[in-house]
Order: C-alpha cells, then structure tokens, then sequence
C-alpha cells in the first residue's frame, strides 16, 4: 500500500505557517504499515494542483490532501478534486446543518460565505469535523483513494484518528501493527545514553531502537512490527527490560508522561508535599509543577526570592550569610530549601540559586553555576551543577534537575520503606 | 525565477524527524523575490529522487535539495545528481583536507568512511560548510541551478545564508527586495482585530496584511515588495500607522518582542518595581517575567500561594474573608495584589486568583474564571476573565492578560506623567 500526502496553502510555500501535518501523518501512515513515498506542497494555484493530483492518484493507492477547505475563494482543493475526478460538486443540506450547528453553538449566525462548504464532489463521503467548518470528505477514484482533510491541525488529529483510520483498516484489510514505546531519559547526555546501548541502536526491524535529544531529555523509541498487538508488545517489552537494566533510574517516565507528571505521581502515592524556594529559575519549577493537574494536593507554595533582600526577608537567610557565602552557593541553597520547608511545613523544600546569564559572570562564579538543595526531616543534599546555554535553556535544564531531584528522593525513601 | 526544493530523507517520510529546512528556505525566496511553486519530499531512493531531480529541472529555474549528503551509503544525493545531470564524480581534495580539519578541531582522526563526501559531480562548485563535514554544492545543468544543502539546520542555514544567498544575487541580477513587519496584540480575539482592517487585508503586492493567531496573540504581519529598503521601509511605516491609529493599545511590540520583554521594558524606564502573588498561574506570570534578562532590577518577589493556608499565611489574607468571598473572588485577588506590594515594598502588586481546571467546577465558578488585581499607590484595580482552553492554555492567557494589565498600567501612567 503506497500512499502521498498533498499540502495544499500558499502560506505554507511563503514560510509562514509550518507544516506540522506532513509529519504527524507520516508517523501514523508508518504506524499502520502504510509506504509513504511522496509528500508535496504547492500554493492555492488549480493548474499546479491539479498537476499533482492527477501524478498521485497514477502513482499512489492512497492519497491525502491537507488544506485549502475553507470558506473563501483562496480555497480551491474540493473544486480541484472534482474538476480530476469527473465529478459535480454538489449541496450536501446535511452538511450545512453541521456548519450552522457549529456557529450557533458560539452564538454566531453563519455567514453567507460558509455555505459554499456544504458542496462537494458527487460520490464523495463527508466525514463529519467536530472542530471546525471545513468538509473532510473520502473519494474512491478508480480504484484509488483520495482523502480531503482540512489544515489545522485541531482538525485534522481528531478526524484523521477517529474516522480514516477505521476507513484504512477495513478497505486494505491492515493487519500488520506498529507498535511504539518510548522511553525517557534525563540527567545523561545523549552520547552517554548512546554509549550503554550501541548495540541495540543497530537492531534492524521488525524490531528498532532510535534516540532523540531534547532539551535536558533523551528518548528511545522502541518500535516493533507484528500481525498482532501481543506479539509486538511482547518485542517491546523484552527489549525494555533489557534498557532498564541498563539505564535504571535514569529512566523517568512513558511515552507522554513528562517529569513534573512523574515526579507529581510519586509525590501523591507517598502522600508527600514539596515546597520550592526558587532563585535563578524565577518561578518555573513552579510553573511545571502546578502543569499537572490535581497539584495542589502536594504543592502548597513556592517563594520566588528573586533579590537578596527578600532572600533576607521571606526565607529568613541571614544578610551576613548571604555575603560570606554569596547567593550563588551551597550553603544559600541549604538553607533555601530548609527554610521554605519550615515556612510550608512540607515534607520536602527545594532550594536553588544559580546564574542564568548573560549577565552575572564573574571569574569565580560562571552563567550556568547553578546549586539546587532538597530538605527533608533527616537530611539536606545539595548538589552543583554547571549547565550550558542560553538564559532560557539554563532556567529549563535547572528546573529538570530539582524535579528529578525530588523524584529520585521519593524513588530511593520508597525502597526503604519497602526494605 | 521559479524555485522548487526537494528535502530528501526516509526519516522524514516515517515522521521522525520535522522539515523545518522547507520553511526557513520558503521564507528566504519569498524575501528575494523568487517564486517557490512547489516542494517535494522523498526518502532515500535513488529512482523516486531521480524522477523528482527532472522534473524539477524541467520545471523549474532553480532547485534547491536538503539532505543526503552524509557519509554512509543510506546518503544517495550526489550520487543521483551525477547521474542524472550526466556527469562523473570526481574527487576533490581541498574538500578531502576541509573535512579532516573539521575532525581535527574536535581531536578526532577521520574515519575512512567520510572519504565519500569528497567526491562531488564534475563542474560542481563546493560550498565550504563551516559546521560539519557534508559538501554543500552549487551545479549549472541546462542553463538551470541546482543547489544540494545539508540537512541539520546549524549547517544548512548558515550555508544558504553567506554562500547561496550571494550567488542568487548575482546570477539572477536580484534587485526587488521585500521587507516584513510583525505588529503584536493581545487583549483582543483574532476576529476582532480582522473586523478592525478588514480593508486592509484585501491588500494586493506589493503592500501586504497577513493575520496571524497564536495563545493570547494576535500577529499582524505586513510585507512591502520594492526596489530597495527606504521605499519598502515607507510602505510598511504608511500602513503600520493606520494600523497604530485603529488598534492602539492593543499592540504591545513588534518582530520578535514579546509580552513580557515589553511590559519589562516600561517596568525599566519608568523605574518601578513589580511584585506577584500567583495562585492558579503557579509561577507562570514570574517564569515569564524572569525569562527576560535584566528582569532582577524590576521583579524583586513573587509568592505562589497554592493553598489557602498560604495566602492567609504567607500572604496575610484573613480566613474568614477567603470563606466568606471564597478564594476565586474579586476582593482575594484586590488583596492578594496589595499584600505583595506591602510585603515586597514594589511599586506594583499583581494578584491573580482563578480555577485553571479540569477540576474546580462548581455551578457558581466555572473552569476559566480568573481575577487579576493591580495595585498600586493610589489604586487597586481588579477585572475578572473567563477564559475557554485546558489548564495549560487558561494559565497561559491568564499570565498575558496580567502581563498586560502591567504594561497598560504603566502606559497610562506615561501619558499622566507628560500630561
């Protein structure tokens, strides 16, 4: 089963909208065994996209245009469909209801303009859009398979999931699955992960291993193809307890969970709270924490002490400490932390102070330095780091850190427990 | 000038990786004034990319080909063009010696394999690639160009940038510019600025209006076509003025500035001070403020008052006042604003209360209901926002419209001050 993707929008060949479409597609036509071979992009031009039309539907059994569905002239893909085909457009009143529905559910009329949406070419079948105005339709052409779906993207995931799949699956009687799980890493840099599992990065499929850097995060994605769902988890699984073995705590989290979410988890199932005393990160330890929702269950409050003086005043952290020590230090960052764990009577306190650039260099003292302590009744740990990069990228990998920080902690407290 | 580019790769047709190369280089023809009617992608296959390198060549004046130009076998781009332009690759060794400095300034030695990219097709002019190894190249084929970039974004921007750039100049005899303006706005849904220029948008080359919406954003972005800078400069400050005259306030910077740069901006030439107490934006508002650099000479504090024992605590708000108004009230968020300004001696206290969801409903507040106080020493304003949108989204609007309560505040003061 070959297929091609078709974008359709002048925007897109002026740079100004990037075309996110192309790539989700792909991930899921490979996803359900499906060859892509072509993707195109061309403007709101009939002659050009005609031309492609017409090369696809030769070339390929499937083809998908994203795009060009809208309400005004510019969009011209159902009247170039039609037009390769040999087809009329015509009035679908079921789906004029579907577009006043939408207005009227915003308290709008609909404007005159949007009923051309309601045409399209004979044969076609709508499929219903949730989210928008725009008429996704699926056309048999001799033989082949002309999918129309509309340029958002909030549009096009929901339709594409919940109605071409199906389509996909019963008409190419798809039974080969693919399979992914990724696994996510973080406090190793890309080549270290690399380093532990060479060997398996050279697995050729059915089974593969592929490694993605992203900001303090590294993923591998397993993927496996099988006639069925068991067995393409069972490949999955056997080589995931083979990384785990290797990789052990660096290892946080699944496919979309993300740090804070995995750190939030722990803290709700050791029914622990955390209170942060941020510095360098200006808040977005905190932001990321209160991202996950139900938060407020472990998170009761954060100080961002972003002057000496509120260090003084709020923290409770002695002025003459502050300058025998420096803000940017251990002991600041101890104290940060078992300070605001006092004031919250939380659990945990996380205190960090660091250098986020561009300014603040000193010879002793370098943009990225970063100190991050964590409290708890028995013990603080504090812990340096030197991270790379610009403002932004030092507050992100800075807050990774005090997350993963508190993650391992509740990690290793459950082992005691448990032992 | 007809343009065409052809990004090469099978890892962008399995969705692993995103073309963002095909929109930086969409852009860049677009402000030289070159047609771009098509792009392709396609894997590494030597016949479905040999068909599309002449087809591309038949149709269009120049052809511009991203990736595939790596050391290993899986790299087919050279190779393809040599035999389709019909010439024989030969072997280079200023690129050979170009290539081992590259390993040497890492203290690597050469592996055998990146010999291969030393050969380039014979009359190819080799683009020297300052960031890694791959040979950028330059080719005339039947009075048509055709140019093979890298495909990792830091070599290939740089390469079209200083080398290719100058070429086109040159060879086509470029000499129509076009310029781009980027008016912000928040405050105000993308349907209500279109409603404000709705003639505008009409616009016809060379003077152009494209309306852009993003979270708690609205971009205006004008293009003038002319024969140099100063005429295209003068079209553009023409029509960003009667933009300026419709849409006043509501547009808070231009280009690349963003909210909390220009809020950041007015806090320093007005020498005021700023400080937040932050419930349901959990630090978002301060990591925003924070994220601008400087940001410690007007931002001295924040407190993220998650709970309520918090804000009595921490914040000084009475408990009897949070059971009475509830947390999410006018009179919490007005105190939570006074309070920080007390407590941190600023200029102004931001206060902003609110139900970021998914829980937190009740048939008296919704999920989106928010309230942001501004104090200062003469006032206390409050205003209450319902904002549609998942937890993300509604803590993300909540800390632009509190951003922009700042910088409107500051803005009046202005006007008051030269009154």
């Amino acid at each position: 089963m070959k297929a091609e993707i078709i974008s359709i929008g002048t925007e897109l060949l002026l740079g100004d909208i990037l075309d996110t479409n192309s790539r989700y597609l792909a991930k899921k036509l490979s996803a359900l065994g499906i060859d892509l071979y072509f993707q195109n992009t061309v403007g709101d031009n009939p002659k050009r996209l005609s031309f492609l039309l017409k090369q696809a539907l030769r070339r390929s059994d499937i083809v998908i245009t994203t795009g060009g569905l809208g309400p005004t002239v510019d969009d011209i893909t159902l009247e170039t469909i039609a037009a390769v085909s040999r087809r009329r457009l015509t009035f679908k009143n079921k789906i004029l209801s579907g577009i006043k529905k939408h207005f009227k559910k915003r308290k709008l009329t609909m404007p005159e303009i949007n009923k051309r949406q309601a045409y399209i070419p004979q044969g076609a079948t709508a499929l219903e859009n949730k989210n928008g105005t725009a008429p996704a339709i699926v056309l048999a052409v001799k033989g082949k398979l002309l999918v129309s779906l509309p340029g958002p993207p909030f549009e096009l995931i929901p339709l594409f999931e919940e109605k071409v799949i199906p389509i996909f699956k019963k008409r190419f009687n798809l039974k080969e699955i693919i399979l992914s799980r990724t696994l996510k890493i973080t406090g190793l840099s890309e080549s270290a992960v690399a380093e532990k599992i060479t060997d398996l990065l050279k697995l050729k499929p059915p089974l593969t291993l592929g490694i993605y850097a992203h900001m303090a995060e590294v993923d591998l994605k397993i993927t496996a193809k099988a006639k069925n769902k068991k067995s393409a988890l069972k490949k999955i699984t056997k080589i995931e307890k083979t990384i785990l073995g290797r990789l052990g705590k660096y290892i946080f989290g699944k496919d979309s969970e993300t740090l804070e979410a995995c750190a939030g988890k722990l803290l709700r199932s050791s029914k622990k709270t955390v209170a942060v005393a941020e510095s360098c990160t200006g808040g977005l330890i905190s932001n990321r924490i209160t991202d996950v929702p139900g938060s407020s269950r472990y998170f009761p409050l954060a100080i961002i002490a972003y002057s000496n003086r509120e260090k003084t005043k709020l923290l409770g952290i002695p002025d003459e400490l502050i300058k025998k020590y420096g803000a940017v230090s251990k002991k600041i960052a101890s104290l940060m932390a078992e300070n605001i764990r006092k004031i919250a009577s939380s659990d945990i306190g996380l205190g960090v102070t660091g250098i986020a650039g561009p300014s603040g260099n000193t010879s002793a003292k370098k943009v990225g330095l970063v100190y991050i302590a964590l409290s708890f009744k028995e013990k603080t740990i504090v812990k340096e780091f030197r991270f790379l990069g610009e403002r932004k990228e030092i507050k992100f990998k800075t807050s990774s850190a005090a997350l993963d920080m508190v993650r391992r902690h509740l990690l290793n407290s459950k082992i005691k427990v448990q032992k």
